[in-house]
Parts: structure tokens; sequence; C-alpha cells
């Protein structure tokens, strides 16, 4: 037998791959699909505006990325389960071709949800099948793209959550997405300043493991003397923001953002209800109290900048951000798990990653040396280069294993109906 | 026994109007149901432009309706099913309180198809008790309502299959609401013209049957000599209008139908495809080829105003439409059978309430004398006359039993989404 | 002499004719130009919404109009002035090929006012000209026309005062267009009501004097017995309805007229300012207070609308307002005169005819038998029969000599810049 | 005589400054004045977009600016002209009260440009007063406020012929601000690139001369190697880029430029007229040929980051473009004259600093350690730190000696009234 394995190995080296890949390839789909178990058909068909996608949408759409970029380039013979998908799974690559509008993604009720798991499944054969039989010369690319397909599906797994809570969220009864498991509520460490000297230093990804086309090239930057908070920003220091007159005072606020809270009358948080007197929270597990000492969510930038403003102190860059990760372990930040608190706590104070997408004051803007790639895949990232903002960190909604360092999540200022809140900045005297 | 009957007859002498009542109710009922078989919870929830509602809606609104009007004020003891779906199902009702905004009624996620369908069943099993118990003081009344009940989801049962049409439409993939019956075609008389001397005479609803509120009071009228064809427009000919340029003619349009077409680009009815060469029209049986000699339908009033303008004709008054109404029998025309041909064909040429609903040139304006009645019910008809026309006849959407002469549909000009189309009128010299 | 007389007076019997419409023509063009003497190239130019016009254009579209329908037919050799005016200054004729955006009249500044003087002189001549030296056969016609464009600029005279109005009334600090000459007022007699029997009757314009197309033809029509009042509401009247919750009684509104006022937050007539314990009302003439006894004016549709239902009364239809004129003088109802009082007054309230244009329920449409001309002049009225409504009577705005029973006043139910109010009816039993 | 100037120096030891600034402030508000020379009432009260201010109100509101941070503050006694005119002409400062919105500022046509005349009269005459009564001690301090004013009104210098190009170019017949003087065209030299080794430099503006607090603090940054093309992308060129399908092809454009594209139709910069055959380009001299060697102007970011797509090489960042200023003589740029050539030209290509402002690709933010001031001046710049890109450099709309290589101008991605081109930038491998 040991000879046999021997003998084996050389003739198949990529095999541990192969199997590993096909391991984390089946958990992410099956975790996709566990995350709408709670959901009903209508549920996952609902666009309740136009930032939302409906949950079936996204799992119809992930299928669509691997049918697109692995399957069809790379396993001969195979045959797209219904070639009509790609105009209504199709996001916003502009080299597919047309698509469907995507303030309409909520009027397709035909393929219905049975249809759109069988789509699922056929993939999932298929890719499994590729995964498995490729050949040795294309299996690194192959586990590569698998690489960012796995990472891509993760994003969307956060989206199906973000998304959802919106739909649930104008029912008007008050609806839950699940009771949470018990979570053991530990107070963070008194908040306080973590200190940096700053100087040259380097930045963004360098080779080891998966990362983004946008979080590199991995480049030299200067850096002035500078502190991040311990923490972040909690729901009462918000709420007492808000009782300062934050949303009254046009001084702490950026233009643009001041035109918005006149226009909109915007008071709170997206999902805070109920004023002043006794501030609640739309949850995931249905309206809540506030919890005080967990970071506050669902601000946009004009609210994390205006309640820095207020402060007196300012948002990080992201370069601060990234160095300051340095000192903590992003795989112990708690992450997303279907049965468990999909919700901002206390406990995630611990951790520079935890709780909250934390807005920094950098615009997202390409990095030195930045080239994005060609074809139909180099749409994923590089073309929204204008008019968003950098956030780091990750969420109670981001998939376990996801976050890192060079992360660089990005959404445009007005957005609000992301799990976005802030941690403080400021210079320190060289 | 025979005894005991024959003196209890005169006890309950509403035993057959009860009865009566009763079985239109059921049939009603079930009706409406059937309508969504073919659908799923995904159709019927969404809403593809703010015209449309969701089947949902229109089911539990329809429920609400009878629970708001005649359960509540009428039935001793009738606890509402859900107090809080007033909120989500009133439909423009201002007495009666806030409301779901229109626009809004596709991001009702829940109650989900099954729920509403158990608040169907629980409004069916109290007014039946209703029917069966009221005191024979409250019957005359009672009964007036449930005709207004019945004539009501009457029109939401051809708003289900108006709007589940629109809703198929937008799935690109040529979805179909059921295979029709087949349909012995025969084929209409040649068209001509009908004549009338005019003169002085009596128009609106009197005594005879129920009739809605605008309907009435009976008035006279003096109308000169015209004529109206015997035939409405058909494809054909509005296919050779669209030849013609019709849509490329200013002098044809009223000035806001020609902005319209300029801004929106409209260059056929709402549901043709294809272009000149090959016509193809969606059905609620799927696309099919133009039948020729069918009654055009889904126009808005500015296209069929345009479209009698190129014929050198005009459209009808709504009085000359009902005069000539008497000479034909409404019960006889065809009408809306789920398993049927849900579309406009030849041999509904045959009778003039027939095919489609007619534009008349008539603004939907009160007749002289009209009152609106007070209270909520009062909003159901007035509150709405202004900038809409009159539409008279029925179409192939329309329930059974629900034309006649004196009815006033009306939609404001913009509307294509009905099932309208037209007949010409003209001059006579008296 | 005699002889002499009665030789010439065959050989042009037109004399008379020719130097009348010569005087007219004078006296008309005159008046345009002395109804901008009060206001500065600015004023002049400026487009304060969509809807209103710069005075300057309103002076080159008149002149324009007269050399398009009259100058370049009919007067051989005649040069258009500027044949790029035809862009700028025709208003709605597509006839006549593509123009300046309606909304964008106010980007026009060259050419300026100087300009634009220099463009009327230069059609005065001609003008003059040609009724001095056309044919005799074509006197006939061109009087005819000549009628029309009188008409026509009349009808601008009135818009250069209200849309200098709106412009005056944005700047901020309380312009006037004019001081007013001194008023006697004469308080009308009680408020009470006018009472018809109706009946079988003929209305429109028939051959007695120029009346617009749309006037005619004369037809027959029956009239229910009815009343109108006496008066037209007046302000005091109008408080009262205010101050009775007027505007937060959905029940009193039409459907869209209710929408508007939860949409703009409308609380009182476009001109009123000051709320309820000082309304104060901007007039032509400055901000004044309120006159109590004079009739309301800058309602739109639905204000009149919802304030005959808070009394019980409804809104006359056109043809009953029509039959009740017979009874007056409609030139001696007060006309514009710009030096004069430009605001509705007490004293207006004496004849049916004044102060303000009065709100019917009527949809503005075609009368029996109506057909527009052909031709770009055939544009100028029917292809507005649509989503407007017929005002009778005049205002304090409208030119000397410019009212009569027959007129059909037209505009959209959300216009409030006219000077506009209403007169109550109520049916009477026959 | 001696003895006298040594008693009399220390006495008034600024003398030499306030002569200075009075000479210099007379200068400054003269050439804004003499900017309006060629314009008439109309076209200076005119808006003909959002964007555009009418040169009446530049000219008030600079005047404004002077009342309300130098007069009100520092001149004892000083009565505001019009306390009115605070609403009317301040631009946007909420610690300044309520405003005009910016996009009503067409419709202020009182006061008249005559009246503001007598205010800019009424402020020059306090402002003269002010430099020469002044203490001594507050001397710096109102020498310093008098520089910011200056630059202030030298950028609305620059917007005056900016929104006036707008308003010409609308008026549909070719109107010209003023003929050019003759330019002597010195053919630039041969394009080529500049480059630069990078490294830890120093940048924003020091202690040396009047600078905007946006430009500092003074700060460390590290750069790449990096080189800028020598010579602004020309007419020819960017005609070349069009040419190639640059409007038809998704992949060369950011999302949003995208986006644009298709929804407005673009398919030139914002002044180019006629087509692919013979491109035109509106001028401040009127309509022209293009000037294929000259650089190409009114581009917005989009259509320069695609442009650089197209070519493969990139924008620069705001700090490579600082660097390789300082090889540039700023005051020997070709600047803004009233009389002279104000329009790009080839001969703009010999200095970095001349021809069209040029945007980098980085976004509009604040530099390292800089805080707003307090109070209202403190609005100034900071709080439009979202959603713009810097440019640097000058165009020939801006006044002598405003330019500098800290300079940062602003703007958002979608802007193309301003004077705006590019100069492209690479990588070089270090």
């Amino acid at each position: 037998m040991a000879i046999e394995t021997a003998v084996m190995a050389p003739a198949d080296p990529g095999h541990a791959m192969r199997a590993h890949l096909i391991g984390r390839f089946q958990a992410l789909r099956s975790r996709s699909t566990a995350l709408t178990s709670p959901l009903s058909a209508e549920d996952m068909g609902a666009q309740t505006m136009e930032d939302v996608s409906p949950s079936k949408w996204h799992l119809a759409h992930t299928s669509w990325f691997w049918e697109t970029f692995l399957l069809e380039p790379h396993l001969p013979g195979y045959e797209a389960f219904d070639p009509r998908f790609g105009y209504l799974f199709n996001s916003y690559y502009e080299a597919l071709g047309d698509r469907q509008p995507r303030a309409a993604r909520g009027h397709i009720t035909r393929p219905g949800i049975a249809h759109v798991m069988a789509y699922r499944a056929h993939v999932d054969e298929a890719m499994e099948h590729l995964l498995e039989s490729c050949g040795e010369a294309d299996l690194e690319r192959i586990a590569a793209l698998t690489e960012t397909g796995i990472a891509h599906e993760e994003q969307h797994q956060e989206l199906i959550l973000t998304d959802i809570k919106h739909v649930l969220s104008v029912n008007p009864f008050g609806e839950i997405y699940s009771e949470p498991a018990s979570l053991t509520v530990q107070p963070g460490a008194l908040a306080g300043w973590l200190e940096f000297a700053g100087g040259l230093d380097e930045f963004g990804a360098g080779d080891g493991g998966f990362a983004f086309d946008n979080e590199g090239p991995r480049h030299k930057a200067w850096l002035a003397p500078f502190a991040l908070s311990t923490h972040c920003v909690t729901n009462a220091q918000y709420a007492e923001f808000i009782a300062d007159g934050g949303y009254d005072t046009a001084s702490l606020w950026l233009s643009d953002g001041w035109a918005r809270v006149q226009a909109e009358g915007r008071r709170c948080p997206l999902y805070w209800r109920g004023g002043a007197r006794e501030w609640r929270e739309f949850t995931l597990h249905g309206e809540r109290e506030l919890d005080a000492s967990a970071p506050v969510s669902h601000l946009d930038y004009f609210e994390a900048s205006a309640f820095a403003e207020w402060t007196g102190y300012r948002l990080p860059e992201e370069r601060e951000w990234e160095l300051a990760a340095r000192q903590f372990d992003a795989t112990s930040a708690r992450a997303m798990t279907p049965d468990g608190w999909l919700h901002p706590a206390s406990a995630d104070q611990a951790n520079l990653f935890g709780g909250v997408w934390q807005w920094t004051r950098s615009a997202y803007a390409p990095y030195p040396g930045y080239r994005a790639q060609g074809g139909a895949i180099g749409e994923y990232n590089g073309k929204f280069m204008c008019g968003q903002f950098v956030l780091k960190g990750g969420s109670a909604l981001t998939p376990p294993g996801h976050v890192r360092a060079s992360y660089r999540n990005f959404f445009p200022p007005q957005a609000q109906w992301q799990m976005t809140g802030l941690r403080l900045a400021k210079d320190l005297t060289s």
C-alpha cells in the first residue's frame, strides 16, 4: 500500500489540491442556500429599492458567475443550463452583452425559485466534475479562478443578508429573519487609542494568499504619526450626537451630506426607530432595544463624517487602518453564521476587524501601478474607482475567512443599507 | 311537517334572496381564486409598474372590502382576521386612514399567499354567516351592499388578468398564462355603419338592477344625428395606420399625445412586437401572430384619437354609444372564462359590447344631478372625475354579467395596459 | 361732390374697413408695448417657471404670428425681419418646424429687447402696408385673419401681465408693477342666486362677430333647471374655507388634487402670504391687505372644486354659464388698463363677466360637429382638447372687448398662475 | 527732509503695504466689471443651467464677500448697502443664514444691473477707506483677509467667463463675446515625456505667499517613479479617440461615466459641433474651426479618464503634477485678458500650467493634518471634500497671477462647462 501510494502521488500531485478545492466549493455553495432557508418564495423575489437585489437573483447570479468564468471556458462539452440566463443574471459586465436592468430584478418571477435551485445543482455538479477532471496543466489557473469565484460568492452571501434585511424591514409588521443563538456578551476593553509612529512603509496585498486585484500592487507610502480608537463608535455615543443636535448643525456636515439631510429629513441611522426617548433598532432578529455598547451600524459616509467632526477627531485613512490591523488576527473576528447573532455586538469591539465595516476617508482609487485585467473579469473592480469610499474591517454578516487587512470594500457615500459604522482617528505630533 | 313548512315560509320571506346571494357570492369568490391557479407565489407578488397590483394584493384587497363595508358594520361580534391588514389592503379610501403606498404593493412579501388564502376563507365563512343570519330588516341594505361588493370584486377579477398580463410580459422568455380552449371563429358581418337620428332622450342608469352611483342619475340630453361603425377597429386597420406613418405625423395627435410619442418613442400598441414585417402580439396565451380581423387592443386614448383623426372620423360620445347599445344584448357578449380565450377575437365583432373596452371622447364627469355618497364608500367613484375618459363596452377579460349599457369605465388617457380599443363615429347631417 | 362720392365708393368700397382695421391694429400693438413700460430689460427676459414666458418673448411671438399667418402668405415681396426668428418665436405649431424648447425661453438673451422692438416696428409697417394695399378680392380673408391676429395678441396681452406678476412675485423684496389709479369701490349687490329653468336651447358662437373655432359650431343641448350665484366666491369666504381646515380634509378634494396638496404642501392660493392671522396678497400693485369682498383669485381647479364641495354646491357647467350670460353686457365688464387697477375688486361682482376667470366643471372638448381647420392655423385650439377645463368670463387683466358669452378659455386643473376663481352653481328641482 | 522721513517712517510703517493693497484691490475690481463690458443687461441676468450663475450675480456676490468678511467686522460704523442682499448674494455659507436657491439665481430681475453697479461702488469706497484707515495692529489680519478676498474674486472672474460662455452658446445664432486680439501662434515643442524618479518629498503650500487653506499643511509623501507628457492632449488626438469609437467602447469608461454617455447620448466635448467630418468649436470668440494642436477643453473627468485608458496611459496623481511643476514658471503662463485670446492655444503647450485645467485622478480630500477654520470662512473649502477631483494648472480664463503649483482646483466628475482637459502620465520602473 505504501508503495502504491508513493507511486500514485507523483501521478497525481494535484490530488490534495483538488480535494481541498472541492470541499471548500461545496461548503460555500451549501452556506449560500442555507442563508435563504428562513425565506419564502415571495421574500426571495422582492426588490424593495434599487440597491437591493432579490435573494433569488443572488443565488442565480453566483451560479452564472461559475458558469461564465469557469465552466464555459474550461470544461469541454459543458452546456449552459439555459443560455437565456446570461441576460437575466449578468450583473454589470458590459463585455458580456445586454442584461436585465438592475432596477427590474424584482420583476423576474420566472424562473421561480425551484428552477433556480435546479440551476444551482446543475452548476454544482459540473464544477465538481471540472475540479476533479481538469488537466494538471490547467489546475493552477482553475484553482486561482476558483478562489475568485469563492470570494465573489462570499460577497454575495453578505449581500443576501444585507438585502433581505431591507426587504423584511419594509414589511410593516416586524418580521424576523431568525431567532438568534444566545450570545455570551463579553464587554470590550475600555476604549482608548492605539498609537502609531507612521513613517515609510509598504501597503497592499503581496503574494500571500488570495486577494482581489484592487488590493495591489504592494507599494510604498509615507504616514504621519496617528492614532486609532480601540473601539468603534457605539450606539450610545451616536445617540448622544443626535441628542446634541447633530442632524441640525450644518457646520458638522459635508455639503452634499447636509443637502441630503435636508432633502430626506434624515434624523437617525437607517434602521433606528422610535425617537430619542426610546430608540429601538430593526435587526435580522426583529426590532430590539439598542445595545448601548455595541458598534453603531447602517450609517452612511456623511453621517460617519459628521459624527467624527462633532468629536473633534476624524475618520482614518485606509493605510492607517491597514497598518493598525497588523497586530490583530483577522480570522478570529466574529463572522456571519446563519443561526448565530447577525448584528454587531459589544464583544466585537475586541478585534479591529469586528462588528461593522468601517468608513475611511480614503476615496476608492487605484493603488500606484494598478492596471485592471483585460476581458470581462477586468470589470470586476476597476471601473468603480470614482465617487466611492473605502471601508475596512468586516461585519457580523461577513462570511468566515472573508476578511483580511488588505481588503478594500467600497460603497458610495450615501449608502446606508450596508452594515457600516466607524472608528475614530487623530493626528499625533511627530 | 308540510304544514309547518307552509307556515314557516311566510316567516322567512327572504329565504330565496339569501340563498341566491350566497350562491352568487360563493361563485364569485371561487372564480377569483381560480384566476390565480396558473400562477406561482412569485408571479402573484410582483409589481412590474406602478399601475399594476400583485395578484396577491387583489385577492386580499377584495376580502378587505367585504370585511370593511359588510362584516364590520353588520355582523355582530365579527373580529377582523388581522387588524393590521387595513393598512396593507386599503386601496385609496382616505376616510379609512393611512395605507401602503401604491407603488410599494410589490414590497409586501408577508403575509404570503398561503396567509392571504386563509384570510379569504375567514371572510368567506363570515359573509355566508351574515347572509344567512342577518335580520329581515337589514336584508335589503345588506343585499344592496353585497351587489356592490360583487361588482367590485368582478372589477378586480378583470384587473387580476390585466395586471398579470403585464407581469408575464416583462419576463423575457415568452411566458403564458394559459393554453386557450379552441375557439370556433365566426367571422363578423361586414363592417358598416349603424345610423341614429339623435334628438332628445334619456340616459344613465335608472331603477332596473344594480349600477354604480356614477351611472346615474338618469337624465335628459340631446344628441345630433350620428353613426357608429358596426365593428371595432381591427389589428389590420391599425397596422395600416402605422405603415402610413401614423406615429410620425404630428397633425394627427393631441398635443399631450404627441409629446408622449416623442418622449417615449412609442411605435405600436403596448403588446405588439417584432416590427412592421411581422407584427406579433403578447397575449395571455403567449406571443402569437396578429389576428388581422380581431379588434386592436391596448391602445391608449391618444392612439385611439390619432387613429380616428387619420380616418377622418372621430371617437364616439359616451351617450351615442349608450343609445346604440339598446339594440344589443349585453349578456350575450363573450366574457372572460379562465380556461377560455382571453383575447379579443374576430367573433367579438358581432356585438357592440364585445372584445375590447372602447374609448369615447367624453371626459369622465358627473352626470347632471350626481352627488357622491357620504362616508368612505362615497370615495368609490366621484373623486376620480378629473382628467380621465369614459370607456364603454367590455373586454374578453370582463367577468360574465358585468357589462351593461350604462356602465362607465374610466382611465387616464395615457393608460395602455387595459384591454382597450376603439369604434369609430361620424356626424350625420340632420 | 355727390357724383364723385358715388363714383369713388364703388371704386373703393373697402376703404372704411381698411381704415377701421388699421386703427384697431395700431391701438392693439401700442397697448402691447405700453404694458411693458414699467419693466426693465432684465424683467422682460426672465422665465421663473415653465408656464411663464418672458415679456420679450410675448412681444416677439405676437409679431411672428402676424409675419407667419398674414405677411408671408399675403404681402407680395415681404421679407422676414430675420428668418431665424421662426425657430425662436414659434410657440407650438408643429407644422412650422422645430422651435426653442418652452422651458428655455428665458435662455434667449439675444436678440435683446431693443432688437425685438425693431422687429415689432418692421412688422407694424408691413401690416399697415398690407391692410392699405391688398386687393379687394383678398380683403375679406385678410380682415378675418386680422381679427384672429388681434384676438391672439389680446390673449398675449393678458399673459404679459399674468406672467410678469409671477416674475415680480419671486423677487424677494416686494416689487410692484404699477401704482394703481384710484378705484371708487361700489359694493356689489347682496349675493343671491340667478335661477334658470333650463330646457332645450342653442349654444356656441353663431355668425355674429369674431369667435375662435372652438366656440362653435352652434348646437342644441338640454339643460336641467339650475341656479348660479350672483357673486363670485370672495376672499373672505375662501379664508373661511381655509380656517375650517379645507386643506386638511381629504373628502373635499378630487383624488389628484389631494395628492397635489400633500406633495406640495399647499395651504392657500398662489399669491396669498402671511398666514391666517393676517392674510396678505401679492398683486401687480405690490403686496396688499386682502379685500374681503373681492373675488378670490389664483385658485387652481382642484381648489375651486374643493371649495364648492365644502359649501355643498358645485361648479357650473359651461353651458349653464353661457345661458346666464345672455342677460349681462360683456362690454361693460371692467377690463385691463395698464394704468388702472389690475386686480379683482368688489365692484366686479356686478357683472357675470367680471373680475376673474371662472372655472367650470366642463372638460375642454369639441362641440358637436367641430372639426379643426387644416394647416398650421388648425393647431390653434383643437389639439389641446384633453385634460383641461373650460373657464368663462374674464378678468381684470383681460383686454377690453376680449370677453364674450361664447368664449372658452381653458387651462389644466393644476394651473394657479392665471387670474382664476369661481362662481357656485346648484341644481333646482324641475 | 531726511529727518522728517526718518520720523515719519516709524509713524506709518504700513504705508507701503496699504498703498500696495489698495492698488491691487482697485485693479481687481476694475477687471471684474471690465469682463462684463461686452454684455447686455439680459446676458448678465440669465442662468442657462443650474451650474451657471448670472454675471450680475457674480458681480454682486463678490461685493457681498468683501462686505461680509471685511467691512462689517472691521470697519467701524459701516452700514450695509442693503441688508437684504445677504439673502440674495450669499453663495453657500450655512453659518450666514438662508439664501436664494442656487437654481433660481436667474429669477432675480431686481436689483437690476445698474443697482448692482451702485452696490459695487459703495463697497469699493468703503474698502479703500478701510485699507487706508485701519489701525496698525489690525493691518496684518486685514491684509491677509484682503488676499483671500482677491483670490476669491479672481475665482469669480474666471467663472464670469466660464458661465457667460455657456449663456452665449445656447443662444442659437452664433453669438460672440469678443473679437480676439491677434495671436502669434508658436507651435509647441514636440510632445514627449518628463521623467521623475519619485521618492520621499514634501508637498502642499508652505509659508511663501498666499494659499487657500486646502493647499496645506505641507506634508511628506512618497512617489514611485513616473513620467508626465510634455503636452496636454490636443484636439486632434481627441478627435482620433472619437473616430476610433471611444464613445462606443464600454471597456474604456468608468462605470458612472458609461452610464452618463448612454443616458445623455454624449458624443464629443461640450462645445464641439458639426460631427466628425468638420468638427467646429464654440468659443468666446464665436464658433470656429478646431485648432488641431491646441489642448482639448471642456472634457469632464469621465472623458479624460476614458481617453487616458484608450492610450494605455493614465491620469496623473496631484502630487506628481506638483512635483513636475517645480521646473516651470507659473507667472509666465498665458492668462485671461478680456481683450485677448480666451481659448486654449497651441502655444500654451510650452508651460505645464498653461491652456487648460488638467484633471488628476486624485480625489479632492484633506491633506494630512488639515483642519477647516472655524466660522463661516471655514466653509470655504473643507465641506466640499467628497465626490470631486483635483485639477492642476490653469486656463486661458484664469486671471493673471492666480496659478501656482500648490493650487487645488476641484470639480465633480461630470462637470464639463469648465475649461478642462488633461495631460497623460505613466509609471516608470524603479
